[in-house]
């Protein structure tokens, strides 16, 4: 992809001023530097912080194309979380960076109130990965013949698919047709990586074979059928990551003295603001999965975008028999890794780490913590609200701008 | 909020091991590492490149609980970026925090051509953001006499609102009648900073107002209806922040040079992609909002969960009449600030400077900025997949890791 | 449209059979009958109940092409249902059209229930139509252009829209751009007809007059916006048709006695059946609209496929402080008329003069009753689920066939 | 059923005046004239044409209660419509009963062009029918076992399920966690009936099983993730009937002569009205499915109300390399049957009959020829809008009301 900015020499009246190209990209330590004062000067901007990077610049090769140095956002650490999972089994403190302030105070109240009513079950019900693209065809015969026998070829499609990979495994082919398109959806596991990049390669040359075999006139390796980084209403059913649910029995005394409210309050408050995510045509039913998980996500180096997907989930809470509140989150798309990416960079491995959670063998753990300080999230949250704490909590702990 | 972690004593058989408390919450140097050594014991792990943290740790306070210091980010860079918009107009480099290899590179590709294509146009045409809590009536004719009744008190009810906030402006009420429920949509305007505090507390005061004057037995403060940090199809006729889009009209000669595809090739692409998002009921239609606006919010010191709202929208790549390609984005909900939340923090700081985006009376520059950048990720990743050079680029630029 | 089936000769190797063409479009009595002869002929079919049609012939023009008779449904009733509406007083039997066994039963269960409760309560929150044209611009600037003028225009807009029309007025425009297009929602209000005729032309007229004054390109007359015939998330705000809400306090004993269930068992389904339909991703919540609008529709001689956005809205069971039941129902965009279309033909009218509905000045009293009938059904359906008795009656009422 | 109106005799004032009941629940003649007279007397109105019944009133039971005789609904033809299906081959009259003036024309134009254009193709890639029931526990950890382990039980469970049907078989089997519920969604084929009654029967005994097997603490039979009668994206993916597509390849000079238009304005016309399918959060995209489905199974005896999950789809207009059309539906959840409900009755049977779809065996022929006549439609109403000539053919075809 060197050759991505390629010249126009004949249309060019004025060069682009790009970016400072540099050896080998440019990742040593001097040409980050380097490139960092060529945009001071050119900006007219001080990167003073920027500047004050720990992580070796080489080590960025791979993570990050132009670097300028690093960022810095605050981490704070909230727990304990007692966890009483398949992969994950103890109490944790978990890492968040955030700018937004009561947030890691809120997650830590929802943990010491799940903490101490016996902590947070949490299972993995299903853990793959997908891409799906589509396949054209002349009319509407040919995509239905296809779509008929693509099964039928699964093996040979499997050896091709992962005769690029030592680590995916497809697992199922599933064909939605539309008209005289099929669209064909790749599961795979994955291992404890994203796996976005392994599976594209992997089903690339399946692909190809598929082109060899079949009556398709063309094909795009991405339909937009997979929802990578989008929310779409097929990620309900699963299919990018992690399919988790966590869940925790929480007495009506613990909710009372560690939340303000009660069971019956928190149950009315969801059967209100069910109401609310009707009105708006949201998918699914959360109220804010989305801060737990980009908190997380950002100080352990998960892919941040990813969370448009993840955050596609259902919380509840019921008042059980007895009158106790039981509470739970469903994430069905929790796309999660603790190898890869930036999962091995400086901060990041050292969040990982503070969970137990960095290498391999790690993700399915570090998916049922995540599933876990969600569920606390929510709880708080959900009881801010009905106990009318909300406001009260975001001015004292919130910063006191003018704004 | 001092009293969110609330002693059980009857129930309590062990202490639950919290992050210990200290001095004014523990903002000062000192304590941040007490806590931060506090959690290398407690959790095994080492934090040392946490430590390394060069914003002051003062600084921190009203933006996270707990902190032990700071997580890092690799920083890339993408320019140039002409922007023709109504409050940005001029070249920029957009400063990108990310781990994923290919994602900079890719940005600055389309970049590049949309630059050489003369620029982007960009517009702003709303600026709000909401906030709709529920009313609670007895029955259908309360909650119709109410739902007609409530915009005759507007005036009464922005009075009540703004009397909290110096910045915040009520602009317009909405009722969402759910059958003896009525969702009322408050939409205000909070100039450059993120607001939702601000909205949050106005729209409190104005509750118990409308409380002391209706016959509503009770409200809650959140329906859910207003999809902060949520993806929901009312997103796409906006109201959590600004609608934005972006345009650009590329020579077919600049796409096959820059972009190694054609204007007929990427209209195939999206009518077949199209195919995949109304297969799997996604909400609008893009290809990647939420990695660019991942890299740029965690960048600038946004609310990175908002991605989960701001990444709604909608992309079109369109052949002229000349052959050439029309392609624009639009961003019916895109939540960004320049002041408050995170904006003011060490690299967050220096990279809004970088933008010239720093500060009061900045946001809207900076919408447009994000908004031209989001169509230059659209346009190479579009472009990446047209041309079957996806799988490639992240070879070459992605991490070589054995996954 | 005589023009619709053009000859085609140069390429037409063998005519096609078509349905034959007689005078004045064949709608005399004589005319009518040899076409069914023809098609009988043709088919081998036999259409002697086709034939046993009441309704004179020539009264069919206008409504349907080609007519060769009349279909007839089993036509039931169902009632008591007493109707406390701003329109809609008294007492009513509301006429019923289906084949489905077990419908009218349940139905007139449910409204019996009601109406020993005490009757429902029903209002009209909102009532008007709405069609939705794009303009295509050159570029985002002419686009943004336009938007932010044409509510300028808008008396100018509404005078040439309202030229075509004696009863539909423009009450709004709603400017949603999407890249350089800018899709235009008109809003009418049509009185008691369903006028989807009437704001059509109407706009269309609009329309000229925009291209004549605006940069725009061209326009299509529809962009998909309006959702007529189709279910949309937009629709939850209303927009097609009248935004009705009704609700009932139903005594404990009432919903014991007439339903052999409880509130709280109703309020305990409606949770979890939320979780199904949240799981689907469905648009709204409810158990079955399409029933009841299916079966009045037909009967009252609607237009029966706007129950595809008829039939999107949102149910609710709660359970009171005094353990009673609030049922109410939310039908955002509810498509009736009692004048035009089919309204005055044979049965049609004669079921709407069952109701009095039938004429000018009764579309509001018709929804009402609509409204209150459809809460019948779900309380009736609901209340069968959870006292586990659905099967049962099926058995009873339904048809004992092989199936 | 019979005591589905309980009295209720201590809270009773006056006595509900319930439509009167009769032996037999009165299907003879006479009860059916009784009651009509006991209606008209009661309300004021004339049921003329509603006793102009040709059906005999004791074939009514199983499909109606409360008879009061029918109604009729003008019924004309539509074709020639050349199929070439699996199961429908041939050229066929498409019997529409409707009161939209200009429907039939418009369908009949469509069947003309794609007749002349050599016919349409069309197939069934997935014919079942579904429930969803959904099972309660006590926590994640239960409703996690059960859901591993429900498929090992998949053969008993069948067992169980099909005990009470001859037709109906049980294929498959998936769970849907949502926290410590689980919804199971049961797919059967159902021959060529409904099927609802039937597999709504199996399932419940299926559950019966299933509770003395598992540690659910209770079940209610439906979810709600069926998406019965309801618009869900779910439907998408197919489960409710017939996934069912349609396609025709139709030279640039029929298109031209028989529509008045060109592939390319149609391609066009489908870009700009996808755009406001998206603003509008569809399900799926489509012009007008309901307008055909609503005539079709009006006609022919279908349960009408199924036209809520049934219009689902996506309608495609390409543009081949030759520069002619390629135009296809797609319909996942297309509901039919030509048995049971309402299929055996006078008009509805002769319709059957003029398709040759009356009976066992026709299920999957009435299918194909369904989706292909709703593929006339799409084509019709999009060359219409096209063209310009939509106004033009509602005015000249439509009812010249005051409205």
């Amino acid at each position: 992809m060197s050759g991505l900015i390629s010249p126009e020499p004949s249309t060019q009246v004025e060069p682009l001023q790009l970016v400072p190209r540099m050896k080998e990209q440019g990742y040593a330590v001097q040409y980050v530097e380097r490139r960092r004062e060529w945009i001071e000067k050119t900006t007219g901007c001080c990167l003073k912080h920027v500047g004050a990077c720990s992580i070796p610049s080489q080590e960025m090769r791979g993570n990050i194309e132009n670097p300028i140095g690093a960022i810095q956002m605050p981490l704070g650490v909230a727990g304990p979380l007692l966890v009483n999972g398949n992969h994950a089994c103890g109490t944790f403190y978990v890492p968040m960076a955030t700018t937004e302030g009561a947030l890691v105070r809120s997650y830590e109240r929802g943990m010491a109130a799940l903490t101490r009513a016996g902590g947070v079950a949490t299972r993995i019900h299903q853990d793959e990965n997908r891409i799906a693209p589509i396949f054209c065809f002349d009319n509407v015969l040919d995509s239905f013949e296809f779509a008929q026998g693509v099964t039928e070829d699964f093996e040979a499609i499997r050896e091709a698919a992962e005769s690029t990979t030592g680590h995916g495994k497809l697992v199922r082919l599933e064909c939605h047709p539309v008209g005289r398109e099929v669209i064909v959806n790749f599961s795979y596991t994955t291992a404890d990586a994203h796996g976005m990049n392994m599976i594209v390669k992997a089903t690339e040359r399946a692909c190809q074979q598929i082109m060899d075999r079949s009556k398709a006139r063309t094909f795009h390796l991405f339909s937009g059928f997979s929802s990578e980084k989008r929310a779409s209403g097929s990620l309900l059913a699963g299919g990018k990551g992690k399919r988790v649910t966590a869940g925790a029995l929480v007495h009506k005394a613990t909710v009372k003295s560690y939340l303000h409210t009660t069971p019956a309050q928190l149950s009315d408050l969801w059967r209100h603001t069910v109401l609310g995510h009707l009105q708006a045509n949201t998918i699914g039913y959360n109220g804010q999965y989305a801060n737990g998980l980009a908190a997380i996500f950002i100080a352990c180096g998960q892919d941040v975008a990813n969370i448009a997907n993840s955050a596609v989930g259902i919380t509840n809470f019921e008042v059980t028999d007895n009158g106790d509140l039981y509470a739970t989150v469903t994430l069905p798309s929790l796309t999660v890794a603790t190898v890869g990416g930036g999962t091995a960079l400086g901060t990041s491995r050292e969040c990982l780490d503070m969970l137990g959670c960095a290498g391999p063998g790690r993700a399915a753990k570090f998916a049922e913590i995540v599933a876990a300080a969600i569920l606390a999230g929510e709880l708080s949250m959900g009881s801010a609200i009905a106990s009318n704490e909300f406001v009260q909590a975001h001015e004292t702990l919130g910063r006191n701008r003018p704004v």
